[in-house]
């Protein structure tokens, strides 16, 4: 739509797009706003559509992603994750984000020990899993629901928003209670009835890259969320399975790029779980910082010979502190910037 | 447990294992029970256990995979899946089977055609989609419960069991009223809530392999199944991803001989979706055949080119009719047998 | 050319070509005799040729490999390795061949020994290293020109050709004294000037697949001793470097119809150097017979333990017999036959 | 040996380790020397060589690459490629280097023209192929000693090392001639013989990494050339082939991290060859600087339609120039510094 075009005319569009059979998106950009029309080929009459008043023009998109394709949105989304008791903490664009906290929730005082780690070392969202997809079915699958009250309260105190792993269909309504951002795991990039159920709600989505996921099969997933009008998408590159076996996952860093170029959603880098182990971690970030990414998620972890899971990849307190303190010296060189820390 | 075992005897190590404080599996397989004991290490007394009437001895699993391990059970399991209108069709050991049809169920004409084509051909369980994982949001996603039910009228008619996808916790319900075979398909091969919602049930389990996953996290997903009480599992050798571009997914022969090694469950090829292209279909299958895998599952069409999903990768019906006489001469160089065709 | 083409006809397009600027490439087959006429694009007039007497069709080839094509030569190639003091055996078409032996050659006495085990079971051609490609520079790296002589010693005794690994430019004016078939590893199947130079005699080459090469990139090798005039290429699947683990490297069994289906030339699979342990072997040279190929490559050693690389991978002298047994039995389903062994 | 030892303590070492039948590598630091014994195990008296004057410490190394290993030289060495008519550029510990050019030497004018380019630009060393190691043979395959002889006198000219490919052991001794540094391409990494010949010459060798080669591959082959006596290895990673599809190669961004820990060798990226587009060249160059590269090599032409050889991923020397201003902002970040490029 032109940058002046009323609410009538956009109104009118959506209208118009109905009743040729079709699904239309709002994507309300600071600058413009964006109408996507979905729909069978042919079924779209493109020039009634151009003389409507305050379209600028009409483009067919060629890419199977529709709505997360760079051809829908020109410029990079910026995505909002908070409110209402907590800070919203803005990605995308010129904001980076720092992303930090526990693999698993184990109890209320190391969550809260850690979590106060985290935000005085930099990072504005706290993660940590209360459902852990678990390799094994005799290993530690989290505490559930009473680790998302704990995240919950968390979060409030230290004014945190907090981001947590959805594994299930039936945990979405609960969880939605809960948290301000879901996280999706590689091993369920794929799976289509989450992507539907998270794209439903209107809490922004954090979605992993699957370990075998090709950039273009992870854009399609993100549109199972777009396409059910949840705006608020946000893609981790997490390393995928290569013959390379000095780390746990290869970080495919030139995913970042690729992401940037095809797409206008905000992208982010896990150097913990790509690693596997903390040594490599801050090489990493800064390289996902350095490739464009709009900031980092890590795990961190004051004992982690101690931790339930994935230990060995969790960095210390005093390490994160320092890696933070590189990402906002090297942010800038790439036209970014990370939130200031929440206050203490 | 010794072969002549009494019921009392059995039932006595049950008891034992649970006031340990674990869980108990049973697997009665042709010649003997075996138990299964999970639980913490140290909490087991295996030289109490070893005393016990009809023990014949106590064997730790050193593999994080238990049930699913070759060392908890010797011999082969044998799968049967059907039951009630439909024959039971046995999976393992020496028995090979042939499961065919659509790839996805369009209209009941199509299924009752290509149904009919896969029985005269030699297969003896029908396949056929009511839930489509797509990759784009915008595919065809299946019929759902009206696909279930032709499915099931269709099976039931032809004598042949079905197996059909299944990817939702909460279709697993609904499902179980009319499937002889859940089909957990790649993408969800680490999808671990569905795993334990179908491991819950006592309806067989046709694992397929996740496009990047090893042969022990397979085996491990398999361990979700089994630690649930659902001893069905069949595991499906279906292609991984590699840099290989002149097929879709490159079969990984060699984990069918790791897979006989390892561990006691079936194991099947699907060429089908591994080579996305009908030409290879019938030397990927034979190789299976070969290499000692349990049977294939395939997909046909007498039309390809107007399948609504995969039509690319269907064999025609002569095709396939051809294929199934390759098998069944080959398999008895194996120590292999197909079962006999459903009566027309 | 038609099948009663003249010699003179023969020439006579031979002439026309090299005056049009560019490179005639003749490969006679058993009832045809084929012409490749390799040069710029545009230089070939095509029209001319097809007038020329003899010529029954003139056809453009597309693939960027050429005289590799099936579009080059419809029907199989059938290479010969051997002549002068040993038998000639053949590979392709209808004929399978069993080349084994150990690695490397270790000394005289283990050699004389390993290659009667390995007659005495069935094999038609003797391998074995004399300059061995080591990971490490202090590994053994094989005995040179005295394994050559103990090569050629034992071959003509046991009435084998022999096929021996050749790995720089610098040996192979040495090595064509010696063997019967050279053998280019797959750390060198992309070595250009290598291929070129064994391109360059007239002695057949045994290529084996490069761990990360597409099955294009393979042909494109091949076509780099084709096109210096050495028909005798037979290619060979030895696996490719994935992320699976629990094998040292993947079988790629899809190559094998893929092969068959873009190329005229024969391929053979390597079980040994693909599993990495013996226990795999068996299934994955029947998977690799069963898929299509021409035969096999194995490593046999009587006493493993000792060899001085790759011991683990080899064989026992009973367990050859058996495979090559089960191999014969298997070969004539595919329409294929191996060669009786050499008498003792 | 202790950082005062004399060279007189040096030589004795030396000749007790070849006495005990080992052979022994010296290399001089900056701080200290240290000496290699490489031999078989239990050969060598480690309590002996303890006792001689000027030795620190004695260290057993347990990686199978002993002289590339950081346990054999802690500190990051250094390497010097130039000298003569033209300047030693340094590579290695706080020195980052750039080296920039044409893909093939096409003709002199061209390259007397990209050479001034990149050197305005920043770049400290001149690379161009003179052999090309191209897929097909009947692509371009290079002027051979001519580029040779051109890249020579641009290089003296413009007062720029040059670093050029060597594809085969019988090019060495010509090539020894000309240029300042070897380049060892992906497709050579374990072409073992030419790894020595070149490890037999003094002069640099910029190793890149094989397509399917593991970090530690890649250091085994780093060892043939040091353990020849060569000490000036240059690592470059260059992309490793995996499933993705949207760039040639993944540039395997963790091998900087890995390889930093494991080895002393200076490691730089080729993030040109690894993307095959040059709209992410940049940002594949960034990445490995902030992940603690040495420095980048990268293919720039005036004209890249034009170009003979992978002209898609050649940046324009505007481009290139811009990517240079930020390398050299980002190094200090890391601690290094790009030496200031040649005087015009």
């Amino acid at each position: 739509m032109q940058s002046h075009a009323t609410p009538q005319a956009i109104d009118k569009v959506v209208a118009e797009i109905k009743r040729m059979g079709s699904q239309a998106h709002l994507s309300r950009g600071q600058f413009r706003t964006i109408i996507g029309a979905i729909g069978e080929e042919g079924t779209i009459d493109q020039n009634h559509l151009a003389t409507l008043d305050g379209v600028e023009k009409v483009v067919p998109i060629m890419t199977p992603y529709k709505l997360a394709s760079r051809e829908f949105a020109p410029e990079d989304s910026v995505v909002e994750i908070g409110g209402g008791k907590v800070p919203r903490i803005k990605v995308g664009g010129k904001h980076a984000v720092c992303i930090a906290g526990p693999c698993a929730v184990e109890d209320q005082t190391m969550l809260a020990r850690i979590a106060r780690e985290v935000r005085d070392g930099g990072a504005t969202i706290l993660r940590g899993g209360a459902y852990k997809p678990r390799t094994s079915p005799y290993s530690f699958q989290g505490h559930g629901e009473a680790a998302l009250k704990w995240m919950r309260a968390c979060g409030d105190e230290l004014q945190m928003p907090i981001c947590v792993e959805v594994m299930d269909t039936r945990q979405v309504e609960q969880m939605e209670k809960y948290v301000d951002c879901f996280q999706i795991g590689a091993r369920n990039m794929q799976n289509f009835d989450l992507l539907r159920e998270v794209g439903k709600t209107r809490i922004p989505v954090l979605l992993k890259r699957g370990l075998a996921a090709s950039v273009k099969e992870w854009l399609m997933s993100a549109e199972y969320v777009l396409s059910q009008g949840n705006n608020g998408v946000i893609l981790c590159e997490r390393g995928i399975k290569t013959f390379e076996d000095s780390v746990r996952y290869s970080l495919d860093i030139s995913s970042i790029p690729v992401l940037r170029q095809l797409s206008h959603l905000p992208v982010i880098v896990d150097p913990s779980h790509a690693a596997g182990r903390r040594d490599y971690v801050p090489s990493l970030a800064l390289a996902g910082i350095a490739a464009g990414a709009h900031g980092i998620i890590v795990e961190v972890h004051y004992c982690p010979s101690e931790a339930q899971c994935d230990g060995p990849q969790a960095l210390l307190p005093q390490a994160f502190k320092e890696l933070m303190e590189s990402c906002r010296r090297m942010a800038p060189l790439l036209n970014k910037e990370f939130a200031p820390a929440a206050v203490a």
